[in-house]
């Protein structure tokens, strides 16, 4: 058996991530050894995925408490604010940026020394980093229940272990389904603009085996109306308590799609994806990128010159389009505001 | 102002065609000087769009006429009628070259000499093509009724002066309203897996500067429920006799989507797209291509090596998401068993 894909590890004070930027072409290994490079590496994507970018701007935070460890001891202290105020803003959707940072930030203690805080906050990063790991193997026993034996399995983005430390959410549940001797075939949609499935979830599903067929985002919407899939698995970035999700943009058309033909739509998310202030998804920020990620493809480009172009990264899947919320805790059925809770 | 934007072109004896493979970086001419260059710029799309198939088609038989001319008699009917059918066999899904082929073939009469006959044809398929352009500017102007003074049109892959002779269906129906002196804005999903829409449809709204927004398929459901589009124009590759239409992958999609958020969505197209053959949309063979259209873009590999690919070049909308369809000849309304009629 192959060893699991992990897409980061920190080691020697440096953080080592799998530069998902390359892949399926090349194999890279990007280096942080500052904090900047950690917000670079999640601004620029780097790395993605929800659960990915928490566990990188933990890790930057402790890169943070390394650099300024000999600096007067308030400049440590308004230096480190700093930081983790500029990781905190390195990309917008996530919930489990703000999470992990505000739970980094909890152990910054005026009191102590700045070393003590560094190795506290150390170990709280390898503490996101393990829990990661054991929530998305739970997730995957856990969302197993709902596969089944025999399943035609949608997915949308990449949800595996590149958007986490390891194992992944919505893949890992299909990795565990696999593992359990099911007969599972996934069908990848591409995603666009980014290509996350046709780069990455091919990528990590190739390397185990799991039989799997990429599509064109387009071809999702008829495979769903001629029965072709059996149930439609996709992560979240921010989940609000009425149980509106946050995801890659796109989903949100699958799950209409999936609601007109009675299709199971499952979010698959750890715990820390909700975001416990707010009410619905009307007023998660949705984040746009660079236009260039439309108008060219590996640097190519594909569309005339200066066009105008319209690049939001997520979508809003509203909570009556969802069959159910997978979580480590167990699997949150409608009515979404009362279990939530 | 400028010339219209001409997809093709038949002058001494030779079809010249705009090679749409290359657009909208580089600006070349396809020219076919016998009739399996006419199959191999339908088969591999130098050219696409149904009615622009059409039309090229008819140049093929002309063409084919023309090579075995000098035949002996017997060979120049068999050849000629071989040749019809290779044509009509160049790409699946298209009505109108069926349609074309067969009103070609009306003309080849065993009691006429060879070259009465290549001009008969040569006659034929100028009118075609002529007729062509008018139909999609009386398309236009009676299409032009249901656009709002002021408004956002999302369309989908290209209808335009490249998959016409010139104007085009729905984009021609975009151009009236445009010319109209309406204030509208399109937004253009940009297709894949071959990107008609960024490739083409940018780059003839470009020309002519049409306020236009690219965006990934993938955005374009949030969008429509965040009431950004005021009505959807589509146009069509065959149309059933209850209304079903075949259109570019992706469209059953945007009619779901507009079903579900009360937009508008139409259907564009000339009646030669009607097959009356056809009761509904389930027997309509939809081509499957190559996997290399997801798999590559531009020629460089996007997913990993010997990935399974499903890659359906169309899909059926159901005439229960169909507004009306706009033709040269009206507007036809549901209920569209009776109405086509």
């Amino acid at each position: 058996m192959k060893d699991p894909i992990r897409s980061l590890e920190f080691k020697e004070n440096k953080l080592f991530l799998i530069d998902q930027r390359f892949l399926p072409g090349k194999f890279e290994t990007f280096v942080c050894s500052n904090f900047r490079e950690a917000e670079f590496a999640i601004a620029k994507m780097v790395i993605r995925g929800a659960p990915a970018i928490g566990v990188t701007a933990a890790y930057g935070v402790v890169l943070a408490a390394l650099e300024f460890m000999e600096f007067p001891r308030h400049k440590f202290f308004s230096e480190l604010q700093k930081a983790c105020y500029i990781l905190s803003k390195s990309r917008p959707t996530a919930v489990n940026l703000t999470w992990s940072i505000t739970r980094m930030q909890s152990l910054i203690d005026q009191d102590s020394e700045p070393k003590q805080i560094f190795e506290r906050l150390k170990f709280e990063a390898d503490k996101i980093s393990a829990e990661d790991v054991m929530t998305n193997k739970l997730i995957g026993k856990i969302g197993n229940s709902i596969v089944p034996q025999k399943s035609n399995i949608l997915t949308h983005c990449n949800t595996g272990s590149l958007a986490t430390v390891e194992y992944g959410t919505a893949l890992g549940v299909v990795r565990s389904a696999f593992a359990s001797g099911k007969a599972i075939h996934v069908f990848v949609d591409e995603t666009r603009p980014r290509l996350q499935g046709a780069k990455l979830t091919a990528w990590e599903l190739a390397q185990e085996g799991i039989p799997a067929t990429l599509i064109a985002d387009n071809a999702a919407a008829s495979l769903i109306k001629n029965n072709r899939i059996d149930l439609i698995l996709v992560g979240a970035d921010r989940i609000a308590t009425n149980g509106d999700s946050a995801n890659k943009i796109g989903t949100f058309m699958l799950s209409e799609i999936a609601k007109s033909y009675n299709t199971p739509f499952y979010i698959v998310a750890p715990t820390s994806t909700f975001d416990f202030n707010l009410g619905s998804g009307n007023s998660i920020e949705i984040e746009e990128r660079d236009p260039t990620e439309i108008t060219h493809i590996n640097g190519m480009q594909i569309a005339p010159n200066d066009f105008n172009v319209y690049n939001p990264a997520f979508d809003i899947t509203p909570a009556s389009n969802i069959t159910a919320i997978i979580t480590e805790k167990g699997i949150i059925k409608p009515p979404f505001i009362k279990n939530i809770k």
